[in-house]
């Protein structure tokens, strides 16, 4: 994760997220091998990669290798000599992230160089021209910061006793709508500027599809049982409900045609193309809802940490847990959308 | 720090050494008006440099801000727009450093793209090529590892009493020389080839004046008080003699001569300085010793903590401090003597 006030990203490296490292395997490697030029290879002695909101490890690392064989593929194909080629991995993530983890972990058989950058994604992190690619998986969903209005009573977007958009008032849902946009411009600005002519950036992004509404999609849905907890805990006087009212979790599901207007607003990069990326089977020893309550408490227990403290933290996601299992409809249904989208950066 | 098992380098950011990084403002300047060369300027649109041994800041960051004024005076002088270079600064040290800690106390209004380069300076850390500018200050003189032979009963080498070669046997002294000589030889041979055509090296040295012995140099003796002071806990029975014997500190300290050598043997850049460092006066308000004892301790601590455990640090290091309080001779003598090597690599 790498958001301006996002929880940490240790959900990130849960098994169900290695699975969906394996998953992309493949389509990166299509996506590598068929948008991949030989110009670009060429451009530089070193191949600049960057993964962004790269957590601690190991996912990162995986997805890298992956990366990496597919590019030496793409070399070999072309007739190239890939032993002359290096290549130099930019680890990103937040400065809070646990670097030092990060570099412990680095695989002692690595064949490239590796450096860490600390700092937010929507913002430069490279010089000009400087990375063929780029690749980002299951971050960009983390916006900025949360929007301004809807943690203000004092506006219509004001968010009271609902901590996420999706079944919050119209203003609310446009705050985030606008807030996104806003981030995503900028990512794509900035990105425009460090990424060569011709260089590739490979984008997962866990979202909904086209033309559903916020609503009615699962992973929104979590957020909004997770909310009902907290009000839950107010009701019974464990938090304050003004406290709240003040928490928003700063994170969008954006849809794949959202995704192509801010490419096309920005100008920069052509859309190679976006697939959606098959759904990962959990693994068989667990039930759903004990799997979705642990990767909600990984992925949100350092945000509720940081606005509530650590005291409610059990008894939250116990409650989150028992809803749940209340509501096996809910778990059953539930689909978690990711797709890949392939750009590349015009000359 | 960055030697293959020294200590943790607190040592370098104490009010001393920030004295150090200001009496070398004016020597690194020098050097880089006089020795950078206008072609490796224009190589790349990106100056790239690396502090090697960087430790936690801030004092990197003072030397790196250094640098960086020096280069663009420079450009400037040779009449060109320094406004559109970019410089991206790779801070160097062992993976167990605070990268954390570094990346936190990262300046806010840096003019650089930061970059975490976790690894062993005695080892490749970039690609081909890709460095402009080299700087290490205070890093070098800790070897990659103790000399094996030294802490093996079974050699003539063996260090039986003592902690330190310099007031040892020859056996010990040469394995302490042949350690310097092979880890010098391969830090050479590998930032020849990461160091562009022209790059400039940098190299701040804490050594000794050529042709003096080391058992006549203060910043030794200090180690070999150190020595006498765990053998004293020995005999009290507080450690074991055995202990003693197997603990060396992985440290040496090399002449502008032998830098010197090492440099004509390896054969890929050429010397364009060599010069002393004035010494930097102490605070008033402390005294020699205390100042002496605190910097031994931010240095030392690490190391004998690793190998001994944290119970003994107070007693060794009161006990220290009181053994230089009864050689104040040892302690007014004591000359802490530094030199700035300014290397070029060649066509």
């Amino acid at each position: 994760m790498n958001g301006g006030d996002g929880p940490n990203s240790y959900a990130k490296n849960s098994t169900l997220q290695r699975g969906v490292v394996d998953a992309t395997k493949e389509l990166l490697s299509k996506a590598i091998a068929e948008n991949l030029d030989i110009e670009t290879l060429l451009s530089s002695k070193t191949f600049h990669i960057a993964d962004l909101g790269c957590s601690v490890g190991p996912n990162t690392f995986f997805s890298v290798e992956n990366i990496l064989e597919a590019v030496e593929f793409k070399y070999q194909s072309q007739g190239l000599n890939s032993q002359i080629l290096e290549f130099q991995v930019f680890f990103n993530d937040h400065t809070p992230n646990d670097f030092n983890m990060l570099f412990k972990s680095l695989p002692q058989n690595r064949r490239y160089y590796a450096a860490g950058v600390p700092g937010s994604f929507y913002g430069r992190l490279f010089p000009n021209a400087s990375i063929q690619m780029v690749h980002s998986s299951y971050a960009t969903h983390w916006l900025s910061r949360v929007p301004k209005e809807v943690a203000d009573r004092n506006t219509p977007a004001w968010n009271k006793g609902r901590i996420y958009y999706s079944n919050s008032t119209d203003e609310v849902v446009r705050a985030y709508e606008a807030q996104y946009a806003e981030d995503m411009e900028y990512f794509l600005h900035v990105r425009a500027q460090e990424i060569v002519h011709g260089g590739l950036m490979l984008l997962i992004i866990i979202g909904r599809p086209s033309g559903t509404p916020h609503s009615e999609y699962f992973n929104n849905i979590t957020f909004q049982i997770l909310g009902s907890c907290l009000m839950g805990l107010a009701r019974k006087g464990i938090v304050s409900e003004e406290k709240v009212d003040s928490f928003n979790v700063p994170m969008y599901c954006m849809s794949p045609q959202e995704v192509e207007a801010a490419v096309e607003r920005n100008g920069c990069f052509s859309i190679e193309s976006i697939e959606n990326i098959p759904a990962v089977k959990p693994p068989d020893n667990v039930s759903k809802t004990q799997l979705f309550a642990s990767h909600m408490r990984a992925a949100g227990e350092g945000l509720v940490k940081h606005h509530f403290g650590e005291e409610i933290l059990d008894e939250l996601f116990d409650l989150y847990q028992k809803k749940l299992e209340e509501q096996p409809s809910a778990v059953e249904s539930g689909k978690s959308i990711s797709f890949l989208v392939v750009l590349k950066r015009k000359a």
